[in-house]
């Protein structure tokens, strides 16, 4: 397990150094001085992890797929930039976001440079398969936004069911996951049979994640987080936790409440907060949410079984495990 | 000349069928709705033409060239929805920009999707040059996003120079039009030389049109120009014509004048513009900007000597031509 952890903060600094090169450029100023504060910022980089893993998985050289470990990671950040607008949200991973620390112009046009030094760093690439890698690449990109659109309209939506949340963050966040699988399988040179098992191993690996991530605005050490508990429901985010406490809250007086919080746009003190929370606890969606992380988790990884043994793979079941268990 | 006018309209229609084509989902709507507003919409498809034209010059078939001349088409209407939220241009080919039809959020993630989407045609693209097809697309994808940093950093910062903006509308207008010959160019099959001379032609009618812009907005028709005369001047933007008018100016009465209305971001009213046209016209700016986009295109022409004849390079000098004696 040692092994493992080296192994991947060996693969984070070959990333980092990667994302340092592909853009050195300073001028305009306007766009490379916020382009150059995302991507070095921290983050966990497991998106690039799970793609060098892909690739090791399926016989490939783990450094033919830094570039496009690299470019993915742009991507992701391109999102993040591009969202953080959208939701109004004032911090990422303790620091200003972009359009707080500059504006809003800086943030979209910072955003848009992200995406093409994203293509720029998966196109330095040397593969066969290059024009699949990129047509990967390019439907995460689509798939992303339709999951961002979708998430914009729930926060305005009624009845919006735990299916269309699993839809939802599937387009969202697995989607990107499940390209890092396909772009490692494709370098690597893995089969078609190969490639799939990756892709949904990565996909349900996602759908854990992000309801994992759900779980940890309630559950979650703050200082760990990085971000203040229950702060989903101060936002009045609709969450699998939130979705799930209505449909099993009903028409009681706390489902009512859970109404009234959603309609106000989030809870208003702590006190509210807290009462949310302690409904979560007495429908039981907190053990709910749980069981799900470890079901979504558990059907993941029995994708592996179509993989040959290998380090690697051992790592890629090392790697959900550790975003099951992670408190931050 | 009736024959280009009609080749024109062939390629056009066949571009807008593949517009019509590459997107034809409807959900989420959030999305899909002003993604098909904008492509559908009106436009001189004069970016795909140049690639389709590029390729058929090279000795390619312009069918091979349609899904990249209609990548490009998106990939600009891109640029023109981010630009004009952060521009705040209410109005766009006589119809409602997209941030003012729906809303920035709406904006942003419908230029997100389209750049997606520009990808995805391009990627359609059947050629061995897949790879330097797609790179080049995507350093025209950076040099647009720095060419509209400059674009706003330049509407802040004094001493603005000729060159500075010869720079900036390079990277703003020329590179896409660069990209569009290279990638016509790589289709057909072009040797190393004639991609060469036709990216030369392009870059430097790339200019030739965006000086030419500037011009219409003091000199152009306004029922043609789709857009009221001296809009530029209210704006206070920094043109070639004002730049050159600060110039010849300098520190007299006239040049104190427009200092002024640039400082105060544009002339307030109909009295003050027609003072800035006069200006325009007494230190003779406006035979400079003719004389200039005379310059820029013959340079252009100059460089279609290096392509075989061939009607595909006939129609590339009408072509410009085109541009150049454009009302609108």
């Amino acid at each position: 397990m040692a092994d493992f952890k080296d192994k991947y903060n060996l693969y984070k600094k070959k990333v980092e150094e990667r994302l340092e090169s592909v853009c050195k450029k300073t001028e305009p100023t306007g766009i490379y001085e916020p382009v150059r504060y995302v991507i070095t910022g921290s983050g966990k980089r497991i998106r690039p992890l799970l793609l060098i893993l892909s690739c090791e998985a399926t016989g490939g050289n783990p450094d033919d797929a830094v570039n496009a470990a690299a470019a993915i990671e742009i991507l992701h950040n391109f999102t993040l930039v591009h969202d953080d607008i959208m939701d109004n949200a004032d911090t990422r991973r303790g620091r200003d976001t972009v359009h707080k620390k500059w504006d809003n112009n800086t943030a979209i046009l910072a955003g848009d440079g992200l995406l093409g030094f994203a293509y720029k760093s998966l196109l330095e690439t040397n593969s066969p398969n290059i024009k699949e890698i990129a047509k990967s690449f390019t439907e995460a990109v689509i798939e992303v936004c339709e999951g961002q659109s979708y998430d914009k309209e729930f926060e305005i939506k009624n009845n919006v069911t735990i299916e269309d949340y699993i839809m939802m963050i599937g387009k969202k966040t697995s989607e990107l996951l499940k390209c890092c699988a396909e772009i490692g399988g494709l370098i690597g040179g893995g089969t078609k049979d190969e490639i799939t098992a990756l892709k949904k191993f990565a996909y349900y690996t996602g759908i854990a994640f992000q309801i994992q991530d759900d779980l940890l605005d309630v559950t979650g050490d703050e200082k760990k987080f990085g971000k203040k508990s229950g702060g989903d429901i101060r936002e009045g985010k609709k969450t699998y936790l939130m979705l799930k406490a209505l449909d099993k809250a009903g028409n009681s007086g706390d489902g009512i409440f859970l109404k009234e919080i959603l309609e106000n746009k989030g809870a208003k003190d702590y006190k509210e907060t807290d009462k949310v929370k302690n409904i979560f606890e007495e429908t039981g969606v907190i053990g709910d949410a749980s069981d799900a992380v470890i079901h979504y988790t558990e059907k993941a990884n029995k994708y592996l079984d179509g993989l040959k043994e290998s380090e690697a793979k051992n790592m890629l079941k090392w790697f959900s495990e550790m975003l099951l268990k992670r408190s931050s």
